[in-house]
């Protein structure tokens, strides 16, 4: 099935903007989309950076080792303009497979991925996983809404998973999308 | 000056829709956020498809020699909805830098760049050299209005340009964009 397709499923629940859609399946910078719907700068703000290490399904995911180290950074992406948070996104990223340089850019929290991978010329492609509605209460105090959409995808580099990310974006909590979504928790 | 300055520069002259914002900036399958915005199929019609020999000012874009081969598409991006032509786009291919498979997929004139890109998982990165608006009494015929918005842009793989390609989109004819943005030829 196309991502159009998988799109046009979702539709049957609750209608998205054509904004929505394509935060949902484009394969270019989520940053610089974000930027462009707003016309304003968009501002990286680091929430948490950690070395993990991969369990079973994460290390099936990147192609490494189980208990490989990967990076997991939390950020929100937030307007420069009215300081709404755009975007909840999560990174993985296997120690392994990153220059010093890069996990340094990596690990400052305050850089977009997009930028980080322009800034080192990084060739890639980005392979879309899975996009869906989420209801989560941790969104409440982050959107000012339960109800959110998202996507997980990863961004290849020479063969090999150089991320996964996981990004959040907020939908308005209103009776359509409750009674046609239901709750889930994010850890399901 | 970052993507964003260039659009909030060319807004000074003609306000533009997030939509088409995200056109002139992304880095992403133009192809798949015409998908995004109209919720619909888009389909690639193939206008002509020739070898032509690159000329100096292109085979510096190219990084070739002057005179090497240079696969040049011209394609419309359709609607598979309603049938509008929402881009015309010219992209030029170094014979030189192509599999025998992906000059065949090139040439057949009927897969958008994105996914010929994806169908044989080739990373790379694209940077965009210029955006800007455009009359051209062509466009009349393709979309309906002499005026338009472009960007060029180069897809890079393995250190070197794979292609050169130049989008096109319509913008609504009125008075205010008549004014500000005056008449251009595309070959100026």
């Amino acid at each position: 099935m196309s991502l159009l397709n998988s799109v046009q499923e979702l539709e049957k629940k609750y209608r998205l903007t054509a904004n929505q859609r394509a935060l949902l399946i484009s394969d270019g910078s989520t940053t610089t989309l974000l930027e462009a719907f707003t016309g304003q700068t968009v501002l990286v703000k680091g929430r948490s950076q950690s070395i993990v290490r991969a369990d079973a399904r994460l290390a099936s995911e990147l192609q490494v080792e189980p208990k490989s180290e990967v990076s997991k950074r939390i950020v929100h992406l937030v307007s420069g303009g009215s300081s709404e948070i755009l975007a909840y996104a999560i990174s993985y990223t296997p120690i392994e497979r990153l220059s010093p340089a890069l996990l340094h850019d990596v690990q400052r929290t305050d850089i977009p991925i997009g930028k980080i991978l322009k800034m080192h010329k990084i060739e890639s492609r980005r392979e879309i996983k899975e996009i869906g509605f989420i209801r989560d209460t941790h969104f409440k105090e982050i959107f000012g809404s339960e109800c959110g959409m998202y996507r997980t995808y990863l961004i290849i580099h020479q063969n090999a998973p150089l991320m996964k990310i996981e990004e959040y974006f907020p939908l308005r909590s209103d009776e359509h999308y409750e009674s046609s979504v239901g709750h889930r928790s994010r850890d399901e």
